[in-house]
């Protein structure tokens, strides 16, 4: 399986989540926090198929453990950090033996799962991006109860130059949140939109400078995990639950279409492409 | 019943909307519009028992009289006037005979059933927001047609702080005109909006300095009464009933969803709290 | 039938579509783009019923051809040319000998088969809004995926003033993109926008000086032709399928209510008063 054929890179740190070892990620609980911290910066924090199954496998130890609120953020090394540059890229170039058929259909099976678990994930989920991001991280930020974003982040969903479609219920939440005329410009065409642009559009709670981007984001978290625990996990889930039929529904869908997409010449023409240009530099 | 337990104010003075007087509101007709003022300025206009039944009652009237437009507004004394402080916490200090059980389920189909009369309301219903909003005054803005609102108007939502969750349809209402990052933030964490924040995430329609406020918006609100009458109502329902089913339901689930958390000990807490610092002012 | 009691004017041009000539539009593809031009400036570009059937043909030629992206917009005379002026009301003056209420079925039939002929649309649709649109032709900007617009341009629906109700799907749309308290202004109380306040709200993508407009427009649209035309589509195809189902019913429901409307009195006294009040200039 696609799970097997990845070879982690060597953990820059080991962290204990109670229960569980990560090798992609960080994951911390304290003052009712738990935080999840993708660490992989230098790859930009691409995430492989061992990631996707450990962030699936850290929010889960979240949605049980006693934390009030769970955060999603990344490690970054220095000035140029990305929060993630989503989907890495290398998953696709393991086939199995079961061929490039059998690769699609792990991939989505993959993805369908991790992004259910964003669907239903019980609690305040924040995310706290700290540099660019494209793709998968991208589409996902409709599924958080809210987004701070330091204003050197960009937002970036490249599907279409990629042969692709959109995944992590984009093809709903985006043209909600911002209406057909905003979202198909970033689902169909490509744009990046800057940070002040996606807050403007409603994708991104609050832009702050990035040199007080840490500080002030966390001052106010740790003020949001004081509140009443319960009040806040019935009220989210009073929220998710109105949509959270449509949004399995929608998930789904995406990731057939993906499956398709994955094996049609034009995305296998246009996956070769990008790495013949990455081999040129 | 709460409604027996209720021991209204004197009030300021009556007024007759052809069937019925009121004790709590001011309601007039004249220019095709029919006017409901909340009038308890010594008490922020919050609204107790008598007052959200004297207000079901006017919009029932309202509905049922020849105006084309209909108006809820709030008067005030002086520059600090609320439009209104929200729930009023005293209704949860009386206990019936039942207990607080009863106390809990009588107040959610109180609550239930004042909402359903914004829901089904079939006429335009436009707010005129002359200062402060806290609670379900803020949650209800969703159901109104048009939003207008003073620059000294705020907005406030602390259900968490106080234990609760949100009530109005904000649950799906918020989300759907702003998005869930910038709802969540109001919903969740008890973020209070200035009118200009409001106005531009889409809660409110527009925004006019306090000191020209009452005459732009009844010069504006006197045009539209003069519109075709049913061709107003008839879109107006065409609009609304395109997800009156689903308000319905969502009104359903939030009351349920209130009368377990008032039974909270979480609840009885925060609002326990609540006196207490208030007993020490 | 209505259109049988349509009288064209002259063409200034006859345009072949590959299998069709038309002779209210011009319409040419070229670099993978199809291109439908409104073209009846000296009349505002107002629809006529052949001006209808016609879009409708065009859509469906493009539907089926190699084109990549479908682009609508107007030719226009000079610096005061229209986008379109939207429905031309000598549509209502031919009485087909059915009387007014075979006039009005027809209209409603009409009317419901253009609109879905947008929501079935099954590659990405641009309107370019080269200056004022009316009525129609603004409600129809919700089915669009991208909306460029000069900033010369102005977006107005003037429902309620002639007595009638939203169409185009606007009465769901329009919500949804933002918000009822902004929707309404427009819907039910005839507010005009500006194009930088209908990109506020999200109605239109991006706007343009209008010197530049074209130039910055095409040189846009020409990249995005060049993008993988089985992955636009099929992205496409994916947003809009999640809620094809509930546009073709808003549509229904909008058409059936316009069907009334036409035949009620408030909208034949404001539908007279139009033509006297033009008889007079």
């Amino acid at each position: 399986s696609l799970v097997a054929a990845e070879t982690p890179a060597q953990p820059k740190t080991s962290s204990t989540g109670g229960q569980a070892t990560f090798e992609t990620l960080l994951v911390t609980t304290e003052d009712n926090i738990t935080t999840i911290v993708m660490n992989r910066p230098e790859k930009k924090n691409a995430i492989t198929v061992l990631m996707y199954n450990e962030i699936k496998q850290a929010l889960e130890l979240a949605a049980n453990n006693d934390c009030v609120i769970t955060v999603l953020t990344a490690y970054g090394l220095g000035s140029g950090n990305f929060y993630s540059s989503g989907n890495d890229l290398n998953n696709f170039t393991n086939i199995p033996a079961g061929g490039v058929e059998k690769m699609a259909k792990d991939s989505g099976d993959l993805l369908r799962e991790f992004v259910e678990t964003f669907i239903d994930f019980p609690k305040p989920l924040i995310a706290v991006v700290n540099g660019p991001a494209v793709g998968i991280v991208v589409t996902l930020l409709g599924l958080f109860d809210v987004v701070y974003a330091t204003d050197r982040a960009t937002f970036h969903t490249p599907f279409s130059q990629l042969g692709q479609s959109p995944e992590g219920c984009s093809s709903y939440v985006f043209p909600k949140i911002m209406g057909n005329a905003k979202a198909n410009e970033m689902l169909l065409f490509n744009k990046k939109l800057t940070a002040h642009e996606a807050c403007n559009l409603g994708l991104v709670t609050e832009v702050f400078p990035d040199s007080t981007f840490q500080k002030e984001v966390w001052t106010r978290l740790k003020e949001y995990a004081k509140l009443p625990k319960n009040s806040l996990a019935f009220s989210k889930q009073l929220i998710r639950g109105i949509e959270k039929e449509k949004l399995h529904l929608v998930n789904n869908q995406e990731c057939e279409r993906l499956v398709e997409r994955w094996l049609s010449d034009e995305c296998m023409n246009a996956i070769m492409s990008f790495f013949q240009a990455k081999s040129k530099l």
